[in-house]
Order: C-alpha cells, then structure tokens, then sequence
C-alpha cells in the first residue's frame, strides 16, 4: 500500500550490452544488471530476451535462473511469447510474478490468461486490441474495461491487474500525454482498485532532453494515479521525483520515507 | 492564450537584499532585479515594500517609477494595503496591472474591488476571509466562488482573476498538497476560464530538498489547471519544467517553444 511498484526495465535485449551478454551466456553481466537495479530500489526486475526469436523460451529460462542466484526480487516476465513466457514463470520463485503483457488482442488474451490463472501472476494489461493502438483515450478505456471484466469475469483479482494505456510520442501528436493521462484518470474512475503502469520513455521520441519530459510526464502521471513504473532505477533524478510525488500525493505518512531518502542521500542531485 | 503567466517574486522587501536597497533607495538594485526577471522570461514583475508600514505607499511609487524606466513588463502591485495599492496602481503605465491580492476578509474585499474595477486590473483572489485559511478543500472552494461571484457581479470580467488557493506546508500535514490541487480542479470545473495562481514555495516549508519538492509540485499543480505562477524566474529548472509542462500539457503547438528553449540553451540543467 502506498509506494509505487517499481519494474527495472534494463535486461531487455533490445539493449545492446544485454544482446551481447545474452548471446555469450554471460551470467555475470546480467547477475550484476540485477542487482544494481535491486540495490537501486526496484521492486521487480524485468525479464526480455525477445530478440532471441527461436530461442526465446530457453534463454528465458536461464536468465530467470541466473538472476534469482543473484537477487530475491520477483520478475516481470516480459513477453508476447506463451512459450517464453511460461518457461519464465515455471522457473520463478522468488515471490508472485508479474507477465509483461496481455492485451485486448484476441489469441493473446486467449494464450496468456491460462498463464496468469496457473501462476497467480500480476498482469500488465494493454489498451490495444486486434485494430491496435487507438488515438483516443475512450477508445483505450473500452479495452481496458473489456479487459479488466473479461480477467475478473476469469477468476483473475482486480489487485493483480495493472492497466498499461501505452504511452504514444508528443512528437507525433501533442494531445498524446493528455490523452494517455485522461485514460488512466477514467480506468481508475471505472474500475477503483486496479493499478495502472507504464513504460515513460516513449513520450519523448524523437525530441531533444528526453530524461527531461519522462520525468515531467511520470510526476503528471503519478497525480493522475499511475501507481506502477517501468523504469530505469538507476536514473536517480527519477527516483527522487518518484519518492517526492508520493509525499505530495499523501502516501508518504509523516514525510518517513522522503526523510529517510534524504539521509542516504538519494535527494542530492 | 496557452502560455503560463510568469509573476517575477523577487522585488520584495521580505527579502533582506531588496529591504536594504529600498532602505537606501538604491534604484540600481531594483532596476537591475526587475531586468534579470524580465530577461529571464518574468511576464509581470511584483512589487512589495510591505515591511515599510507607514512609508508603504511613498515607496511603492519611487520602486513602481524605477522598475519603469528599466523594463516595459506590467508589475503586480503587492499589498494588502489599499494606500499603498493606489499609489502604486496610478504611477503603473506598463500595460495592464494586476493586485496581489484581494481575499474574502469583509474589511480588505471592499477596500480592495474599487481598485480593481477603476484600474482595470488582472487581480489575485486568496482562498480566505474572516475566519482564515480553512484547511479543507471543499471550504477554500467556497470562499473563492463567492469571490468570484460577488466581483463578477460587481463588473469584473472572469479573465481578469486568478484564483489563489493558498498553499499550506506538506510538513504541517501531509494532505496538503492534494487539498490545494483538489480545489484548484474544483474551481476551475465550477468556474471554467477562471484563472488559477499560487505561490509554490510554502509546500516544502521545514523539509530539505525545497527545490525538488517545489518542482514537483508545480508540475503537478500544472496538470491540475495552474496557469500562472508566482515564482523565481532565474530558477533554470523550474522555468525548464514549466516549459515542458506546457507541451506535455497541449499548450505548445508543435512543440515550437519547447524547441526553442531547447535551442536558446534553456533546457541544459
């Protein structure tokens, strides 16, 4: 209750340094990426290996191996795969595991709930469908609704469920922040309880001083309920805009956790 | 229209620089406090010299002439002082002034609207009366609509006033950052078009880091309907945030005066 559920976003081997340590099974690069993000402050670590297309599912398998000999953090398992996906799971086991994602497309959302059912997982859910990524904030909602009661409708908790209105580039459109924020707004007003989440960085492409916007957009974000990041933790500017808007937003009883940031230091930026 | 409106704070004889050039009447420091603000992007400049109780008035003349002759900004006439308001109002020519501040106190309301209507001026309504600063947002809500009613009635147009919720410490409780963002939402959902201004600094009294809580509260309060601010505008951070804000905030065209501070250096922190 209270503090943001924070996903280390860094093993993803759409990085280039994971790629690498993934082709050449170098554990100790990705044990380490792990724990710098535990010791940052996630309370996840996010698990993709999708580039690996054939081999997805073996190597998810190791990876999730290797990093929980290194941290006992839960993983957000992190893939459209069923296969990769349920490789991931079966090996979790340091806690409940979160899948990174279901969304409103249909033999997705008919391969992956089973999934979430079987290991009681967190679901990141996403508001697209077999059309896509709609423009429109009402649009997105109706996904996410249909997802959310068709999960529930499943036996999935509505505490497990974190709605993810996919952030699309101010570049493309300067309605996009607004409109993925009034999402979040009436997801939360619709369906009280479930969490929203997303990844940030994506409403700065194509712009110049990105960290910039993705800090101002996650501090909006946060007042419109986004009570889950995908994020980098080792971007310490980030995490202390997280720990200050929780204060403001009233999480933070006595100003305890913002006070004791501030003592190790995490506040000096 | 879409731009936020910038009020310079800094020519204020709480601040023992400025009590000790206009104790001396120094008109270089003020002249040179007035341009730095204008240059750094203030739209109007505040004048207080409130510590000067019964030379208020002379010397809100002497500064209001000085600042003129220095910059062509409009400035914001600080006083809860009606002599001192019109001694400051009858010397201003730098476009439309503004009153900081007019409040529900009965005594202060009807010495303050005369000034208002006969100066035409933009004015700042405080979110209190006779009784003080209630501490919920429903009562602030209450005080500031009859404000605005009873000046409306009065002849004064919507456009012309700015709603000052009254930012209390998040160290005296820890609710409230949200009740002031709660009632500005409200006001502006009961009284659309209406302005809404605050001073951010109060928030962060008595806790460390004042910076990165003010910052982020402003962005939060942006989100919320905050349209103008009364701030320090030689604090590259918050104007950078400002300036984001209002892209991410649909309030900035193709991005073009993101990209411009952006090329004019401004977003290099």
């Amino acid at each position: 209750m209270g503090t943001t559920l924070l996903i280390g976003e860094k093993i993803n081997t759409s990085r280039k340094e994971v790629q690498e340590a993934v082709s050449n099974m170098d554990a100790v690069s990705i044990r380490k990426l792990a724990r710098e993000q535990a010791e940052a402050g996630a309370h996840y670590i996010d698990v993709n290996c999708g580039t690996f297309l054939e081999r997805e599912a073996e190597l998810m398998t190791w990876m999730v191996n290797e990093i929980q000999e290194e941290v006992d953090k839960p993983l957000c398992i992190d893939s459209p795969n069923p296969k990769a996906l349920r490789a991931g799971l079966s090996a979790s086991k340091n806690g409940q595991p979160m899948i990174n994602s279901i969304s409103g497309e249909k033999e997705r959302y008919e391969q992956i709930l089973p999934l979430v059912l079987e290991y009681n997982a967190k679901i990141v859910a996403l508001c697209m469908d077999n059309k896509g990524i709609p423009q429109d904030a009402e649009r997105r909602v109706e996904i996410a609704s249909k997802l959310i009661r068709d999960m529930e409708a499943a036996g999935v908790e509505r505490d497990n469920i974190y709605v993810d209105p996919l952030i699309q580039p101010i570049s493309t459109s300067t309605e996009n922040a607004l409109s993925a924020i009034r999402c979040m707004e009436m997801v939360l007003e619709k369906y009280p309880g479930v969490h929203i989440t997303c990844g940030l960085s994506n409403i700065s492409f194509g712009l110049p001083k990105r960290q910039l916007i993705n800090q101002t957009f996650m501090v909006m974000c946060m007042l419109a309920g986004l009570d889950s990041i995908i994020l980098d933790p080792s971007d310490k500017r980030m995490m202390a805009l997280v720990k200050t808007s929780e204060m403001l937003l009233n999480k933070d009883p006595y100003s305890i956790s913002y006070l004791k940031a501030y003592r190790q230091k995490l506040l000096d930026l």
